[in-house]
């Protein structure tokens, strides 16, 4: 038996990563833990999201998986020491995978990160830009609609545009240099297209966005050896527990872009 | 010492029915419990939110509280039997009262209800109203955004008004001699005004709405005797425990209409 992945999110924007590491290593197994009866951890304490976090690590370190991915910005903002000291394979967290594509990306060195309220707070994404780059300037914002919006399917309507555009003028008012975005929560990627467009209406220069989702699976790519083409093996297998029966098997189309086999309901 | 009123909700919410039962009984002491470390339940499933929600009132019983109000239309959906059979002091659920004040406000018999997803799975309302009316007509809508709009303090900007239209406009369309609405959250009064808006748009015939908050209040009435005039008596205490610390502070006095006094972070 192969080993399988470990990716965990407190629920279901996690499924962004798996779908990136699909596309990019398809033949790979993954196990996918959603903590949706805790979810969501943005809005919780450090204290509280790192005693999650490790009982979700934990289940998947008891399947015996090869590699951890935190595939949520948060448990990785509060988390991540603790999570790594207590594994012994590696834990690749969201918050250094889209600091260094951050700075990657910007020429102007001024990066703004938009996350939820644990995530801004935890002040991690200004910890790691600056711990590689001091001299660069980050700013942050909670975007506590976009989760919502993401799980509605709202994604591409006028209220996720007045929406991002209420977050991002804040933004670009605190700081008229920013050239880089950071999307530092697993549900923003749907938001992707409304972001570039509002900061295209907003920005005279152009504006990079980076995903961390793609970020983590650049990193996680260190660990799995090269790209693989599909067709040359059968597709790995994706199994996907979650805490609460909750709605995952409805929006896990929506973030992964295929449907789930099947669905386990664990108790942590 | 007297005996308070205990009242608990899976968040900030459930201080709309503080703050009613505060302007109605100002002398009564109130312990309220925000679940922070839980919140949403909306998004849970019956038998986690049952869980949560024994747990809630297990330490409120714990402090001998005379009454308890779950000031959270979810846990009173999925968990208010439960609840009561545990509990040898009155247990007030918000649906209930809720569901009697649309049956009093309403001329045609067509009510809707805006809820989380949890209070709208549960069936809850339209089992209550079609209990004591057979003949009412009941459509439901989950709300998701409406709990960050109000926690954002957005309750009166363009985004909320389009997003009140958006699920508004599918209530009228199912059901087009709607004549009531049952605001079935206890975020949502701070939306009141946007969703009072809206209906005058959307309908030629006017439209009540019915607050849950306000309608548990009255159901609590005829266990606290008369109402009071402030002034009589001092002012009664209001403790507030959380599970997590949160942003209640900050939130509070947009849901409560003033500042909290003392905040206690409790393990549950």
């Amino acid at each position: 038996m192969t080993q399988a992945i470990g990716v965990f999110d407190s629920g279901v924007g996690g499924l962004t990563v798996v779908r990136e590491l699909r596309q990019r290593f398809p033949h790979e197994e993954i196990h996918y833990l959603g903590d949706t009866a805790r979810v969501p951890y943005g809005t919780k304490s450090p204290r509280t999201v790192e005693r999650y976090a490790l009982t979700c690590q934990e289940f998947l370190l008891e399947k015996r998986v090869k590699l951890v991915m935190v595939a949520c910005n948060t448990a990785s903002a509060n988390a991540l020491p603790a999570l790594q000291e207590r594994a012994e394979v590696p834990v690749i967290g969201a918050v250094h995978p889209g600091a260094l594509a951050a700075l990657e990306a910007t020429r102007s060195g001024h990066i703004a990160v938009l996350g939820t309220l644990g995530t801004v707070r935890s002040g991690a994404y200004e910890a790691a830009i600056c711990e590689r780059d001091p001299k660069a300037s980050v700013v942050t914002r909670a975007c506590p609609l976009f989760v919502p919006l993401a799980e509605e399917g709202w994604g591409e309507t006028d209220i996720a545009k007045l929406t991002a555009r209420r977050y991002l003028s804040e933004l670009f008012q605190a700081d008229g240099h920013v050239d880089t975005i950071v999307l530092g929560c697993t549900h923003y990627p749907l938001l992707r297209d409304v972001v570039a467009e509002v900061c295209e209406e907003l920005c005279s220069a152009p504006v990079r966005i980076v995903d961390s989702a793609a970020a983590m699976v650049s990193q996680a790519s260190l660990h799995l050896g090269a790209e693989e083409t599909p067709l040359k093996r059968p597709a790995g297998a994706l199994r996907c527990s979650v805490t609460d029966a909750s709605r995952m098997e409805e929006l896990a189309p929506r973030f992964l872009g295929e449907t789930l086999d099947s669905l386990e309901l664990v108790d942590l």
